[in-house]
């Protein structure tokens, strides 16, 4: 028998601009008597990260351009919740249905270019993705070896829905800590046959695992500790690396 | 704090054509002292299913078709493969690179139509995907029910590939007992904002999460038992919920 854990922290405050998320997260572990462990994956869901960076937009002050209106008119939506999706878009991967798919400046293809409504307190704010996910996710790794001299992986996740499958699913936005992908090319299997093209994304795998305690709450759990993965460490790693060149993509 | 258990079974021996998987599961669960319990959520690498199922091809039986042929000498493919491969397809959604993209019978997409070479004993034989992976999903989880009295759901498995991002993750092909898809719309948030679009692929993010074990010891953990995590039953649930009907693939 081999047990991975996932552990939902239940306490972490709701978090405002200026926030120290790395050290709510240390804190609320201590709460719950659960702490911090060398290799646990910390998983943070973007929302907590990007209303700590002050990523929140007040619609009441958004002028949406006349771009921006056309769009809102053919969708049903917003003008400003549009206009501050295009804000954030490097492309309009496409449009209709009342739904709008971009390309974010990070390079993720999601709806609304990540711009998210929920979970962000006032009726007319939303949050936008982390600047950085990468980034936001080091600084929460380094922080939390400083309050606990611990080293474990940071995960920044969201939910995006993708091509050819119903449902959305949690996905790694940001990491820091752990190699996102574990290229297995060349290992041997059970029988002997050695693997050719599997490249397991275990980052986003990671950020699925953590949404089954996530999602459960009515949002009340905006973090997850998995201990037990054996995840191989990685000084350089970006979830860049988890987006596939457009170019390479067979799919489309 | 929440907890979920991720339990890996680490015991199922070799399956062969004929074996009962079901019981394979309670005997090892038993043997490595965790039984199982009502509530959990049995994921079954789909690989030990189609074994059982007798779902192996040797290849040196295959005689490929004209086009089989065309197509291995276009993408550096085995024919005897490719033909294997072809008879598993509805449609060929994407060649090119060495790839082969196909739809298949059930209508999940995915390369050389799921028809796996590794984790197969013997050089040249390949397995392919349950017949009908929902039915195999039913079958081991009455059996389950039967030998121990548990009511549990369970999840068939298979390693994906996807458009957008780099590196497969595990999804659902096949399940009994659970909604697939968690539909939230109507629910509210932390803030009270009322969720409009979210139904979340919760099967999808439940197999990802049991590949977190099954990854890991060279293919010796096909069955992981996730114990803790509260799904919504069904007894009429199929894991084509989980297809998304091409006319409504706003992605692609």
């Amino acid at each position: 028998m081999k047990e991975v854990r996932l552990i939902g922290l239940e306490t972490i405050p709701i978090v405002e601009e200026g926030d120290d998320v790395g050290e709510l997260i240390c804190q609320a572990a201590e709460r719950e008597g659960v702490g911090l462990q060398d290799g646990d994956v910390v998983v943070v869901s973007h929302i907590i990260v990007s209303r700590a960076e002050g990523r929140v937009v007040n619609l009441a002050d958004v002028e949406p351009s006349e771009f921006a209106k056309n769009i809102a008119r053919e969708l049903g939506k917003d003008p400003r919740l549009v206009e501050v999706v295009l804000r954030e878009s490097r492309a309009i991967v496409r449009m209709g249905d009342g739904h709008l798919i971009c390309r974010t400046k990070h390079g993720f293809v999601c709806a609304n270019a990540g711009v998210d409504r929920s979970n962000v307190p006032g009726e007319d704010r939303v949050a936008l993705l982390p600047e950085d996910p990468d980034l936001s996710a080091r600084r929460i790794r380094e922080r939390i070896r400083q309050l606990t001299g611990k080293d474990v992986a940071v995960i920044i996740s969201d939910t995006h829905g993708r091509p050819l499958r119903r449902g959305t699913i949690n996905v790694a936005i940001g990491v820091s800590g752990l190699e996102p992908i574990w290229d297995r090319r060349g290992d041997v299997d059970l029988f002997g046959y050695v693997l050719r093209v599997t490249q397991v994304a275990v980052a986003d795998e990671l950020a699925s695992a953590a949404e089954l305690l996530m999602g459960q709450a009515s949002e009340g759990v905006p973090v997850v500790i998995i201990r037990g993965y054996g995840y191989r460490p990685s000084e350089r790693a970006s979830a860049r690396e988890l987006v596939r060149p457009r170019e390479e993509d067979l799919f489309m």
